[in-house]
């Protein structure tokens, strides 16, 4: 039954792997109980039901961003359930490094924080490295104006992944909105510095001058940034695939009205010479024309039949072209020569 | 008359079916009058004009979710005019075992809140699961490119289907917009705890260093999250079945070309058979063209028929092959090549 | 000249029809400047240059809901210029006897407002109800598969009635943002509330703990949420006809394509007889072929040409066939299919 | 240069038209620098550098709207550089008259003020004049079910008056944008009620109650609320362009349609005289059939060749029509029908 | 890897060009540790991560505007690594004497900033020049109704402007949020004028009467506003390219109908010439149909085969024309016509 799902579905006991403040791993399995107490939690705080969320709670950031979740305390930073989903390249080789070198003057949060942040905006860069190359080839390959039809197989490759990149586009956006609701609240950012409120002696000594929620701001908004860029770039992707739709369905219009006129010109051939050919059909009934005998009359009648084809056809031709263009007079001004020179005269009073 | 529908739509007596604290479940009718009495409400709160409303009263939570009216007070869940609306079900088996369950610490109304509030989003999922898989199916078949034109009964299955997606679009906005209302005051959530004010007592009691108006926003933020989701995903799909259709309508134009040529190389063919064939039909003509007696004359001309024509086609069909790849010179440079470059200098200097 | 005639639109005197506290109506005419000594207004209150405005002013509430003008003061509602309207049935019949009715126990500017608001309401509602079934209908026999070219009368009538549903929706717009106008300034809603300054003492009486502010925002929410459910209502009808308008161009394109198809393996048929038929017209030349005297070359020939041009033209239409159908490899997957699994799994984790 | 541009086409005197409180109106030439240190102002506030602004500069309104550059002072309205735009005739005869007229009981500056914005809107409202029956006619001619082919001439008009349209919503965006700014600052409102502050005298005299900074918001919030229904009406007109054009498209495919259809029709009937020409053409071979002699051949085979193909194209007309409506069964419900009937259900209960 | 890419990219030494406040210009290398500790700022202050960025760190402002890189200090401006990005021209010709210029009343910074940011509106504006009259030209001349089909590389042309454009799109958009950002907090407007907080003694002397914050914002405003007007004119420039689309469109589509009519008569003409050339055929046959030797009898069928299908492609032209004109009934009104009486009621009315 669905109304149980979420709580069903919440183990009894997390795979966690700690990171301490002095670079060293260790991995472990836990109870949901147990890692409760320990870090005086909720149960509830631990359900982790909505696919990215970063909330301060007790004393403790409590994130997850899509299958990465983490609880990052003053100390330690303890990722949970990380088996199976391919975050253990990252974890061991790039998060373990990261967390222990001391080149940051910050407290160990901050780190945990933009180690998690930062992997974050590279898996969703990723994904949009993956999926934009791809469509810009197909795009490419199917406004190719030489191209009579699009080849469908090309359509499915970009199907799959304008999908793709609508779910990108709804994932940039849900992890700049639980950004974006930190940044407006002040209290949260206060919440999310940790060591501010456990070790005020470390915040004394490491200040040179620096307030710890700003500090927490500006990564938060860095990231943020980072966020509106992608999202930026998936934008322009989706008006560009819109763009070359147009263009896509405008070529296949004009291939078609230039195979419509020659089938028109070739209609108009075929028409003259059904038109004339009458007149051989004539002469071959089997009836007394009169004209039987007279060699003459054979050549005349095949020229006229020839020559009269031959000038019919021209003269529709003509007058296919004659309605095609239907001398529009020049009186027509142009749409936007006239307003460009407006646009200058305002320019210039400007 | 319309005007005063409202107010005369309003029975004069509620079938209710209440839930109290320790599971017990109740059926009874009673009057409106006598009902507002009771809980010391006004007639006017009890209408429940709006499709989607949820207020708190003289502390009591009056609430619709669609068809789903309720009062919440510190003690009770009382469900009015629950018959015939395919409520049942859930009111005895789920709501009923869910609101007795003494897993929760938290007081009466949020156990309700909770209860109902996630109905709803299940009753939306449930929703959009009917209308999910309709919806891929059908545009699956469509996009195929093997199909010459649409399946006419699909399309009508795709339209009574994304008909049901704006419906439920708006039924998700409407519940996002409620939920955002009371977030936005916290005067509100106050008063939604309603065991505050009742019984202070088992406030402290039941507190574990718990805000009752923190928890409320919590709660409340959690469902407005999961309808968030589905909002997102209803909005995924739209842009699906939008991005399908461009593709539909280019899978159908580009076989149209493919036809086209097909029928304008067809027509060229044509086109030459009748002009070689008029030599033949001016043979035919019962006139002396001299000719008459010699048997090479035959399979000259009959030759020449067949080869002029033959070779007529092939000039036209080769004529047609180079007018449509009308050789735009290698100079144009590609759209996106270039671009990508550029973007990548972009990406190292940032 | 435009600049003056606001000025100059305003009349001199106004016909006012007068509703007081106990049912009495009266209708009179009266100087524009009369009327404003007399409510101590402005000139300038009282010249409606907009299609839809609600203010209070020096204990009265002037308001205007497109054609109808009203006055609301403490004791009496003042409905100007309404002749000709067609308001007069809804003035006498509806109005009058609903200010009358003392089942309300809240002062008599709110009954006021409430009747306007409603009529107001009932107003775009009836509007919507004539739009909605003429659209759903039109929609519905355009949509119909069976259908080769769409009915023009029909998309006349769809036009129509989409420009009325886009005044209908700037309409309710422009309702909704007046009131929210009101809704967002609480000194605006205090003012509305004209008993509470002029009579204080009924007030107090009639109050059972209720705050007339409190009051008088209830009303206008639930005017503003009626107005909200319309709007909701006009855009999905405007996203119905959006997406009717897709499947009617795909049943265009469709039924075109089949069209195609089936004249292009006419043409092939065509093209194969007169291939073949030229056999018969070079036999028909008159010249010797040195068949002539043998009887079964006619019917060997005449075999050949029907057979032949059969053979050639079943070649043809399994050629269109494998053209048209180009055997995508099986490999290439299905677009969603894979995707839903992936969602599974998503739901799953959550 | 660009960089210099905005300094260097400020021009160092000003042709300058004052208008007095008395009405009495002089024109004359006047330094810049002149001109600012009588009015006490910094060379860069008179550089108006954006096509519409309205601020407050020590006790004088600087206000710019497209063309019409003005200063208002407590006692005079500045028009600055008026020659060769077409506002003379404006601001002799109409701006002159209406500044001195007494009627208002309300300071010069709201005098001048009212007239210039009014002026604004004017403008505005005389382009949505000329654009709006202009683009209603083309587009009446143009969704005309009678025309297989759209005029192109008129596409043409269509085009620029939509470019039109769309410069005037932008126009009147700014101008919304720039009122908009001003209502949203109170401090900026009572800047702009200049008499307040030079002359206090006069304002006590002559309000009757009234509060110089609130009647400056209604004069404002007046022209504000004109424009946004210039705005409604510009975004009415694109969205019936864009409808028109849906129709456009849907009559001509429709147009289409019915023409391939009879295409069809006849290639058909070609298809089948030409079948059974063939029995002609091979009866017409000089080769011996044995059948020459008998003259009821004649009869039996060209009536069959008529009959024949009479028949056959009877029997591909059925299947064309057979073909086209395949038949849907009648089982697959309406779209909407059904789901009207729950909304008569959704109302009832409501 | 990408984690560490943003700061491994940080060069470990920046080339500097220095500009004084007397127009004095050094360029210098210097290391990046080096210059933190002169300025006092934090080593990430000078990442310079985002493409747009403006900031006001320990009395300086570092701003980043695409390529250049810049801090400004109170006496002087920094412009880093400057070198192969196309700045050096711009930096020594304009830049310079702009800095030394003695016109301004107006401290350092503010002409720095001011010039910094002229050079970024000029760079965006420089890139809509040269987009804006590409995109008209070949619009231009893709909407001329005489073509049949459109030119594709003309196509190709839009298509890689039309991207530029949404480019430039974001950009400004990028350039406007980094503004308003600004504009929007008063503490930073505070922070960014450096003098004040500096040499207070400059800012008594200076100023008459002048704030410097309010100084500062109208500075950021007016490039706020300018950039806007950019956006605004992008908006359209995109608004006229879906238009001229749907112009194409529609006149390919109508040459298309025309072509089709045209071919229809003509095949129209071909069936009636087949036809009766049918009976042609019937009297060539070898078969005796005792015609044979009356003279005028060959004139009469003759005469009947021109005639018949003469007159049958005339009958078959005049039910085209009845076809396509379905003889609309006059009752059914005009779309617009009515409507445009009704609002000059309700103009009249207003």
């Amino acid at each position: 039954r669905v109304t149980d799902a979420p709580m069903a579905s919440v183990p009894a006991a997390f795979v966690v792997m700690k990171f301490d403040q002095e670079g060293n791993v260790t991995s472990f399995e836990k109870k949901k109980t147990e890692l409760c107490q320990e870090l005086s939690l909720q149960a509830r705080d631990l359900r982790f039901q909505h696919s990215t969320s970063l909330t301060a709670r007790n004393n403790c950031i409590i994130l997850r961003m899509a299958s990465l979740k983490a609880i990052v305390t003053p100390e330690s930073l303890l990722v949970l359930d990380f088996r199976g989903l391919g975050l253990e390249r990252w974890l061991v080789l790039e998060l373990a490094p990261q967390l222990a070198s001391q080149t940051h003057s910050l407290p160990f949060e901050f780190r945990a924080l933009e180690a998690i942040l930062q992997h974050k905006v590279n898996t969703l860069q990723t994904r949009l490295n993956e999926v934009e190359p791809v469509i810009l080839d197909v795009l490419e390959s199917l406004v190719d104006p030489k191209i009579l039809s699009a080849d469908r197989s090309k359509l499915h490759v970009l199907l799959q992944n304008s999908k793709s990149l609508s779910e990108l586009e709804t994932d940039i956006k849900v992890f700049k909105d639980s950004l974006l609701k930190i940044l407006d609240e002040d209290e949260i950012i206060e919440e999310l510095c940790l060591t501010k409120w456990t070790d005020p002696r470390v915040f004394e000594e490491s200040s040179l001058g620096i307030d710890h929620a700003e500090e927490m701001e500006l990564l938060l908004e860095n990231y943020y940034m980072q966020a509106e860029e992608l999202g930026n770039k998936t934008r322009e992707l989706k008006g560009l695939i819109d763009d070359s739709e147009s263009v896509i369905f405008i070529n296949l219009d004009s291939h078609r009205n230039v195979m419509m006129r020659l089938n028109l010109q070739l209609t108009m051939g075929s028409f003259s010479l059904t038109l004339f050919g009458l007149i051989g059909v004539a002469f071959g009934m089997n009836l007394t024309s009169c004209f039987e005998e007279d060699p003459r009359i054979f050549w005349l009648v095949t020229g006229f039949m020839f020559l009269g084809s031959g000038l019919i056809w021209r003269r529709l031709l003509s007058f296919l072209g004659r309605h095609l263009e239907p001398s529009v007079p020049p009186l027509i001004p142009p749409v936007w020569k006239r307003n460009l020179k407006t646009s200058d005269v305002k320019a210039g009073v400007r």
